[in-house]
């Protein structure tokens, strides 16, 4: 008995031990990155002296080589670009949509829009009646009167939902396959009420799919105050919209996923990833959505290299291309992962926007979420406040899809970010230095725990 | 035995069904407050059409009558105005502090400075050399230097903090007590760093005091960017400055604590008190400080009233005069509660910004503590991740200190708030609408589990 109670004992003040050390050096960890961190100065230029950057973009290209030298002097022991082939879609021409007439009057009212990503300009300006529907239900019940119209689907974000993301889950599907169901009942076009609960009227864009069996229509989104107004005017008059866009695909692109690395002193060879995305829609400066990702990822980086740590496994950096209209990089960097037999121990996005952060979702088995609850109390003074299943993000789904290794992504708090995603006004203003830096205090710590403990 | 188990199983299912029915309420308010909730448009008329408001000013009197008519529109059963003698400083004419000389040469440089609150002017436009001292330990050792001398305080936030309100403490002295101190060895003005740590070059004001042994000499903030670059050349050169400051107490004002009601229906005569305070420095709108925690109580009234909610304790909406600079509106609410033998159980504000809600802070027994953290998992849902020691309000303080009354404080996340505190950008656009609602909604939860339960 009592060997077995000095054993217990000398265990537990070893964990104890172990515990203060973690401590400590997360403490470091924070105190690097909110004194000396570089993540803000980063995202100014990402998002200042480059600006936008669709895939295919000339600015992508920028972005790329910007990516490439940051992470050299970052420290990375080595960095290379990934080549993918990447989808190569254009807007064209603003698009433009505004009503022309009012039970047979005529108006001209001009109304706030933004074409879709990945949808296809219609040829010859469409003149036609609006039909508003609140649902595919409303849709389904009156498919008689859909031919010929274009369709207005003015589906409100729910409020209720505290977290935004369930909204967006909610809301998403008439924005991503809208378009194809309206055509199949005969519609011209569609406008989608944006997915956003902002309280401006800035229309969001978004990726869209066509279902190849009907006509591949145009598809707009709206902003809020303009779907109101004319959810409104369509309950009381019959309106007939002038509707164009001009958006086209070019041919197929060459993409980067920029890669820097931190070789493993145990493990070289099992590897632990940590991304955001490069690219970004064309309007805005694509800051929240991915710029934060993106210099958080090299924070990290700059921060395990400035304390000096050499971690056990490799460590690879990633800004993943083409994470808007087609998943090109991620998918890449999984693919190569299998053709190289690289072991894939655990990776980590930050794709939610550069807000405070409040924990992190996992997709990783039950027993190792329990297990590594015991990190909790090590994170929580950083804002940490869970540690939950369900989460990843979509350029590092795919090394889940090939090796089944666990995912995480950083949740941020998600009030805000709704406001900007895919917008306008996504700009460097709408970050918040010490939000983003402990953003990636929150990365830097999980990734060490990992890296140390294993999951 | 049976029947014991019986019996615990009964207790236990009466538990369970009480903390089900609390957790429905609890969804019902959050659905209540985010889609039906004024409190962002109560917000924006308190900023936008009435604007700043120190005591004293026009604007106070036009914001306790505005507040006096939105919360009778929100059901309080009655509202009075409870009536109190208020400081009513100046700032007179606007200040400026410029560089007029570097190693004797001229120069022309005008500084971004903020008379401090309560500070008085100079009579006389002061022309004297600056010493910049990093801490009142360096002032120490060079106070053969400061006669006739302007002093600059660049004390720096500590950014290694993660609450930023440690920062604000740590720092906060400089501002409060640091004229005196200069004043003591014949110094003749000070410039204080402003108490941030924004990207911007706003200077924030705030209240400060004299000890009225020493001269009193005038005292403005600066901001951080001119902060940074005078303490430059005052390492390197040696600099004159231009300062004059034009501050002044008129003769006391009266002002008024704006106080709605709700009659509790098991306990009339024991009171909760709700509150956020009225007043605001005179730059800005008064936003974060203290418009949201105004907005947010009327909401919790609105809410408790919509849901046809019947406290057990009567429960007061108070919008307090003068936090800023004389606290008088607090103190007098305490000393009215002492004068008519009310009994007071709980007190909750919010003053630290309309931001996304993380917590409360009490200040309350330990085991009253221990006992509401079964409340925690209630609460969770909607963002509160901790109820813990130390928080409640400067305007309820007296209530703790007059009856030991049971305080807590909102805690929204901290990391913006320092940005806007009592500067001119802390207007209604720096407030997020579902941010703000939040706060409401965990702030009524609190009080809802407060009126059923006890402390």
């Amino acid at each position: 008995m009592k060997k077995i109670f000095l054993g217990l004992m000398f265990v537990s003040s070893l964990a104890k031990a172990q515990i203060n050390q973690d401590s400590i050096f997360i403490k470091q960890i924070s105190n690097e990155v909110l004194q000396n961190g570089e993540a803000y100065k980063n995202l100014f230029y990402l998002t200042k002296k480059i600006g936008n950057r669709l895939s295919g973009s000339e600015n992508f290209n920028k972005a790329v080589q910007w990516g490439k030298q940051v992470m050299q002097q970052s420290g990375a022991s080595n960095v290379f670009l990934q080549p993918c082939t990447i989808p190569n879609w254009k807007r064209g021409a603003k698009e433009s949509v505004s009503v022309v007439s009012i039970n047979g009057k005529p108006k001209a009212f001009s109304l706030n829009v933004l074409a879709l990503g990945n949808s296809l300009g219609n040829a010859k300006t469409i003149i036609a009646p609006v039909i508003a529907v609140k649902n595919f239900e409303e849709l389904e019940k009156r498919k008689e009167e859909i031919k010929g119209k274009i369709v207005f689907f003015n589906y409100a974000f729910n409020d209720t939902h505290v977290e935004t993301f369930k909204a967006y889950g909610d809301a998403g599907k008439y924005r991503r396959s809208g378009a194809s169901v309206v055509a199949k009942y005969g519609g011209l076009a569609i406008i989608v009420r944006s997915l956003s609960h902002s309280v401006d009227n800035h229309p969001h864009t978004g990726s869209m799919t066509y279902n190849d069996s009907f006509p591949k229509i145009a598809a707009v989104a709206i902003g809020l105050q303009h779907a109101d107004s004319l959810y409104k005017w369509t309950q009381q008059s019959k309106l007939v919209l002038s509707y164009k866009t001009n958006c086209y695909f070019d041919k197929d692109a060459i993409g980067y996923n920029v890669i820097g690395k931190i070789k493993g002193t145990e493990f070289p060879n099992k590897y632990i990833t940590i991304g955001g995305h490069l690219d970004s829609w064309d309007v805005g400066e694509g800051a929240h959505d991915d710029g934060a990702g993106c210099v958080q990822t090299i924070e990290v980086l700059r921060t395990l290299v400035a304390l000096n740590y050499k971690p056990k496994h490799s460590i690879r950096f990633v800004l993943f291309a083409n994470e808007e209209n087609g998943l090109k990089g991620g998918k890449e960097y999984a693919n190569q992962a299998k053709l190289n037999n690289e072991e894939h121990v655990f990776a980590l996005e930050s794709d939610a926007g550069g807000f405070t952060p409040r924990g992190f979702g996992f997709t990783i088995g039950a027993d190792k979420l329990q297990k590594i609850q015991t990190w909790l109390p090590l994170l929580k003074p950083y804002g940490t406040e869970f540690l939950r299943m369900g989460g990843g993000g979509a350029d590092i789904g795919p090394l889940n899809e090939a090796f089944k290794t666990p995912l995480a992504g950083l949740s941020p708090d998600s009030q805000r970010y709704f406001d900007f995603h895919h917008a306008i006004n996504d700009v460097f203003e709408a970050v918040n230095k010490r939000e983003l830096l402990l953003g990636a205090v929150n990365m830097t710590a999980l990734v060490y725990l990992v890296d140390k403990y294993g999951l």
